[in-house]
């Protein structure tokens, strides 16, 4: 498995492009992508579990009933949600007229949207604009780049990801963007993300491959635990690699579904470290855990804790906090069995043992946790189940950029 | 129903004291509490729910088990949890000492403490101060005011309430203090809160009391959603208003369960709008869900939701979020048939009817978002069922408080 460059455009018979079309009427940034593939592709997806679903997760579980996609369309400035049949129809022609630009049927076409809520899609805007998002279309880093700005919102650093493998002689490559930075947090939320590949494979088994992949690494995501009404996750095969169809389990799925999770995990540590206002990344790593579900929900606990968080960002080792959070997470443990300790580059300090304090130099503590990737590693000292979430640290700048988003 | 001064030193035969004896070391402000009954009191009390519990909690549920109190011994500073054989030790010798003022069974000593987790609470500070202590309880306001200062931390106001009721002719009357600020969420996390009265009533009816109280008041209060190790919430009950005794539901019960709900939710209100670094009160008002468990839910997805904190902090009138929380909430409801305002002494604002914007003045909304008691009204148009539930604004301060507790 080698990292390589190119985005949603490393995989062979893709194009993509972001223009701005003038949603993000003041800023003029970018503000609407298409992703299209030369080639039918099998599809999958994973959308938001929000009671209240955008329309363009509504328009697109529809389209993703068929299996099959050529196209995603999507927009950033406005989430176009909350906006009734009104909102349905317009993310209806979103897909309509990307449809029309290849001779496709819309149901071939996926839709995302992201942005303020509650507010009218201008569609005229898009509708204006689509034969120059056609023309926008390539097939390099700078087509992936361009659509990939083109659906952020308060995100501060693109997000992206590709590797290359071999399966039967061949080289099958994988490819991803993803936008999110607020309303992060377990399922996804207000997370937009595409994944292109080449590797032939059933329709089946890349939805198995796919659920997988974002059980360990995007549902463990945590930056505000605010769930969007948005989220979305498409991944589009398009079978251009020529490796033998992978249509059963076996040792070449195993390759590429581990090829995936390890592509999802690269989106997982983006999106944290690049939450809200955060200047840190937080892993928290539990083992000891009775099983692996419970592992999960102790470590999303502690990474969703806002005293936790505000005291990563003070980089103070309060670890109190750290096994509070474990008590109240759901997730049954011997609290007398834990253990805790501190790490980053800067090297790692044990501050609990056996649920009490554990002796340590708050001189070393401090330079640990002043890095900006810190680590919290956990053995519940209860069984064999093990986990990682991710999150951020909690800062001003996190209150400073949602106290007037609308504006 | 009328409200009265003096705290839990307004019913009869109830004194209160609280003095410095050397665990805020550095501050050097009251860190010792005691409130005494003269006549032995009926008792009932709730405790959190977090699976790692301070000794002090562990103590007091064992005495509790008897359900008759004489006295509360309390700390601030230091929270003895997660301090392992040694801390139960202490705890245990807290009861012991406040016993030994009176001649009196440990058991008939309850004990609570609050502040920092994990480090030894320096019990020979207490030991060399219980006289002191015991010579500092006085019948009136200045001995619940300093029982009440020598309760607090990062609390900046005092919290208390009292109440005068009528039972069979005799005045009946009620006090309560509690603390609290962060750490603050469903089931009362790090709250401590105690409540004197003079009122005879069974032991059995105290607890039922109580806990419906406290869940139509402190469990629908949250800051920001963390549960801690030493929720405590104790109600004494002394039996010298000379009321009949309440020992069967019926008309009597029902006042005094009232008024004790009154009492809680005074307290709530209070805890709330002294939620760490906020400036403003939040209320969550939802009606028209299926039922009262679903309406809490909502309330509590709505006032626990950082977005939203963040956006009533900048009194902006998103309420796209307000929507989205309720989405997330697991209460089940139409997200079509929603309406939601914003109000306040300003005056009120529809923003959102039947799931959709709902056109309304920017201005205006503002206006009554820059006041500093905020309720948001939900109709969730699914159902009877009603539910408030109190939070604060997501500030800088928090950030602030939170990134350093523990220097």
């Amino acid at each position: 498995m080698k990292e390589i460059a190119g985005g949603v455009c490393a995989p062979k018979g893709f194009r993509a492009g972001g223009i701005w079309c003038g949603i993000k009427a003041a800023s003029k940034k970018r503000d609407l992508a298409l992703i299209y593939s030369e080639k039918p592709c099998t599809a999958a997806a994973v959308f938001t579990t929000n009671q209240v679903k955008a329309a363009s997760v509504l328009v697109s579980q529809k389209h993703l009933a068929y299996g099959r996609l050529r196209a995603i369309i999507a927009n950033s400035g406005n989430a176009n949600a909350c906006t009734g049949a009104a909102g349905l129809a317009t993310a209806e022609k979103m897909t309509e007229l990307a449809a029309d630009l290849f001779a496709l049927s819309p149901r071939e076409v996926a839709v995302a949207s992201t942005g303020v809520i509650g507010v009218p899609l201008p569609i005229a805007a898009i509708e204006n604009s689509i034969e120059a998002l056609g023309n926008s279309l390539r097939n390099d880093e700078a087509g992936h780049s361009a659509a990939l700005e083109a659906i952020m919102t308060t995100d501060t650093r693109k997000k992206d990801a590709a590797l290359e493998i071999t399966l039967g002689d061949k080289p099958v490559r994988l490819g991803a963007m993803v936008k999110g930075s607020g309303m992060i947090h377990i399922n996804m939320a207000t997370m937009l993300g595409f994944i292109t590949t080449d590797a032939a494979i059933s329709r089946d088994l890349l939805d198995k491959a796919l659920r997988r992949a974002v059980s360990k690494s995007l549902n463990r995501v945590t930056v505000d635990g605010d769930t969007s009404t948005n989220d979305t996750l498409i991944i589009m095969a398009s079978g251009e690699a020529g490796n033998p169809v992978i249509s059963k389990e076996g040792a070449e799925f195993e390759l590429f579904a581990d090829a995936l999770t390890s592509l999802c995990v690269k989106l997982a540590r983006a999106l944290a470290r690049d939450g809200e206002g955060a200047t840190k990344l937080l892993s928290v790593s539990v083992s000891g855990a009775v099983d692996e579900p419970k592992a999960e929900k102790l470590a999303m606990a502690v990474a969703s804790s806002s005293l936790v968080k505000a005291a990563v960002f003070g980089a103070d080792a309060n670890w109190g906090r750290v096994l509070c959070a474990m008590g109240y997470s759901g997730a049954a443990f011997n609290p007398n069995a834990v253990d805790i300790s501190f790490a980053s580059k800067a090297g790692e300090v044990k501050v609990c043992e056996a649920g009490e304090y554990h002796s340590f130099s708050e001189e070393d503590a401090k330079k640990i946790l002043l890095e900006d990737e810190i680590e919290i590693r956990i053995n519940a000292g209860s069984g064999p189940g093990e986990a990682t979430a991710w999150g951020c640290d909690l800062t001003y700048d996190y209150v400073k950029i949602n106290g007037d988003y609308r504006s």
